[in-house]
């Protein structure tokens, strides 16, 4: 039976941009596509105008890598693909290459839940060019996607302050596994359970659900519409109240948990699903207060993010359990994350060290790559984080106090100082296979126990959802003059040519 | 072989919410699983702030319907559930039940691709209550989307104003298949191509794309690399210039622009990414002329959408192609329709006419459900549509003269009138099964057309993207009044009530 899970064990060589496929084809006729290269996964700026990001999606992209392959009727489709002149784009010896195309490279990658910055690579990848160039989409799909939502998650759980946070987006999420890879994700980031059943069952994520106003309109008013829910599961009885009139709802809801207690049941909770959710809460409240029911619990939802429920908070609302849907499976008010993929060295037995460090050039520094192969050390003080430096993955990696210099304003160097240090990065494939750490950075209940350590272990200046200070990332001193000196190179060549250019038209 | 498309073909009866779940055993105890009731999808504010929308994910939703189906792995995990007392949520009968269910119902539905406006039903659900009740979260999930990224395409190719628009997302989509359907629904929408493999060789989408800045990264200089690809490829030579400088870039572009010339094949076009777009393109077309390239296109991206892209027009800048990628498969400033799923009629054998009519209140006129079964009659004036009138589905529809009542100001009455008249919905499955009608209401490249033939048919004044001007929809006259008298008498009985609490706390 096929589920969806299982999609990221099928092979979906061609869920690609065809532009990885034309230089694949580039590098199999160059002769090129074995040659071994280094690309690193990695975002610009932090999502939401956060401090950090939760890092998510690797153990899907795990899936996707071992299950990487091009069937018979993949490559039928290639095969019909035609250029400009009409004719066939690709040859049919890279076709039959493809054929036998598996994925054999390395992968080093931040394991799920993890806090993760800026600049900073997710994941790692070392294989043949033409493996590490056709797998790039998928994995920017997958991490760009499960680490925005995890984040997402994060700061919505931070501002419910401990109370419970259920998640209720599936019928608003991008898609059928938008919506899945969105709850897996924000399992990850925090939430306490979910509507979505089948996330329920594949990931086993708590599942929570009552009735919806339907129910209430079936059964024509709330008296009977309780009555007959009470009756059918008084072991789950949650009633929404709003369907005619908040507050005469939650007398209604009274009534039948006074009927709950009888048979020895209670009432759950009552839902707010509209309406003024600060002063609905506080009179609901008082109105279960009142008729002895200080345990029965206030579910509030409708349409709340982060911000909104900081808001309700501060109005003093009594909300006990929030639910959350749209604006945390879509990411709301920024629904995707810019991770790109940048290759950092390409394997050439003819330099020094047998490696080659390739540069792209931007009017913007945060724009221009990173050349080298990228670990991260993360610095702690008596557990608490102090700072990430992006190293050379091959010297030796830095103890607990590294200087550093800033990506953004490469003239401001910087020591991070503590009295720890781990690596970030751990290999989850090694030759195509995936590792025995691959089990631990992508599983689920790992994933939110490293969630919540890291978040613990976070700085609330950086925590904090407005102007957050800034955690210190850097470069070390190999890479950033590495670069300093590739970019003045580049740069120094491009002016060469202009002047060249100029001196040609002048003459 | 398992493809995604195939997921929408496997039974997903927990691809929903739980209170779904819970309603239905309710529905299933209480002895009414089997009664007849009428739902309908409608969304309430046109998104990104337009005036229309786009229907899409039809063709989807029924595939998923038909597959409808609880494995006995479904029933399995559903037995694991409990309530707060420990004890099992769900009845054995109630799984045994769920192990049978087939969905039976009857689906009227607007074609994709055809223009809809808020508050008009997108799908009607004719079925038994459970049933109906189940597949609420999926039919939600998939129109919702579809119908969303259709109508940001639509908006995307005005702003392009017949110049190709391409779609580059899959990388910052919502998960794998957010990107995929996210495709699917741009075709409709109106793009000309996608770098998205997997969708070109499932949806027939034509596919494009040429190199990215790795390859120029991995041959380290221009020259080199765009004589490579050149030579790889002659046929489909479309070169990024800008992974040291852009005008430089050109320049290089050129030198193999006349090389590709020397052997039958010409330069496609030059692909800008990134810096400012009028300004370059300006330039870019000037070299390009000024060497003899004037068929040579200029492809540009970078965050675009309709907004930026209005904007470059404005400054006068040489784009021939737009790549589009991250905020159409987004949706970015509304990355979720709102589309609701409201129940309009259950059937009733005591009740005159065989339907009792439900309604939910709310302090919002907006959000106050529409009691009765709806269609939609369209009207026109010389194939120009003037208005929709949402009307009672069991009266004959109405002609091309027809009252109506505004669903948000209820007090203003209008009248639509034109020349021809036609219902939007069509009977797309009947009994479970789908109809003759399914085939082409699903199908893309008819979605495509019937698109295309809607935007042409709608007034300017609408289809602009800044303050829009309504499109007229309203109530038919049966409606109209039902609903008036219906949310009187509620309104009335919650009055009651409260006066009547009150007495009880006076005495």
């Amino acid at each position: 039976m096929t589920t969806l899970t299982d999609v990221y064990r099928t092979p979906l060589g061609l869920l690609t941009d065809l532009y990885q496929v034309t230089m694949a084809h580039g590098y199999w006729k160059t002769g090129q596509a074995e040659r071994e290269a280094v690309f690193h996964l990695h975002f610009r700026r932090h999502p939401f105008g956060g401090g950090y990001a939760i890092a998510a999606g690797l153990g899907q992209a795990l899936d996707y890598l071992a299950a990487l392959r091009f069937t018979e009727d993949d490559r039928a489709y290639l095969a019909t693909l035609t250029g400009a002149d009409g004719r066939p784009l690709f040859d049919p010896g890279f076709l039959a290459y493809l054929g036998d195309l598996r994925f054999t490279g390395t992968i080093d990658a931040v394991p799920e839940g993890r806090l993760v910055f800026a600049h900073e690579p997710l994941v790692r990848v070392r294989a043949p060019i033409i493996q590490a160039q056709l797998v790039e989409t998928a994995l920017l799909t997958l991490v760009n996607f499960g680490t925005l939502i995890a984040t997402k998650a994060a700061r919505i759980c931070d501002a419910a302050r401990g109370e419970p946070v259920l998640e209720l987006g599936l019928r608003r999420a991008q898609g059928v596994d938008g919506g899945l890879s969105a709850t897996r994700a924000a399992w990850i980031g925090g939430i306490a359970g979910t509507s979505n059943v089948l996330a329920g069952k594949l990931y086993g994520i708590p599942v929570r659900g009552t009735h919806a106003h339907s129910w209430v309109m079936f059964w024509g008013d709330e008296p009977r519409a309780f009555r007959a829910y009470a009756d059918a599961m008084p072991g789950n009885v949650t009633l929404l109240v709003d369907t005619f009139d908040t507050l005469d709802g939650v007398r209604h809801a009274i009534d039948v948990g006074r009927h709950l207690r009888a048979s020895g049941h209670d009432l759950l909770a009552v839902r707010l699903d509209s309406g003024d959710l600060a002063h609905l809460s506080i009179e609901a409240r008082r109105l279960l207060d009142d008729a002895g029911f200080e345990r029965t619990r206030i579910v509030a939802s409708n349409d709340l993010d982060e911000h909104l429920m900081s808001s309700l908070r501060d109005q003093g609302a009594r909300i006990d359990t929030w639910g959350v849907g749209t604006k945390l499976v879509t990411g709301n008010d920024q629904p995707a994350l810019g991770g790109v993929y940048k290759v950092g060295a390409v394997a050439d037995p003819d330099v020094d060290g047998g490696w080659r460090y390739p540069i792209k050039l931007s009017e913007q520094p945060i724009k221009i790559s990173t050349p080298g192969i990228q670990g991260v050390q993360r610095i702690t003080r008596g557990g608490v984080l102090v700072g990430d430096v992006i190293c050379d993955a091959l010297a030796t990696a830095p103890g607990a106090r590294v200087e550093a210099w800033d990506l953004e304003d490469p003239t401001r160097g910087f020591v991070v100082a503590g009295d720890a240090a781990e690596p970030l990065l751990v290999t989850v494939m090694d030759g195509g296979v995936a590792t025995a750490a691959a089990a631990s950075a992508g599983d689920l209940g790992a994933a939110r126990a490293r969630a919540a350590a890291d978040l613990a272990a976070l700085s609330p200046r950086t925590r904090r959802h407005l102007n957050p200070q800034p955690y210190p990332v850097g470069l070390d001193a190999t890479l950033h003059q590495r670069k300093l000196r590739l970019v003045g190179e580049a740069r120094a060549r491009v002016a060469a040519e202009l002047a060249a250019r100029d001196a040609e038209v002048g003459s």
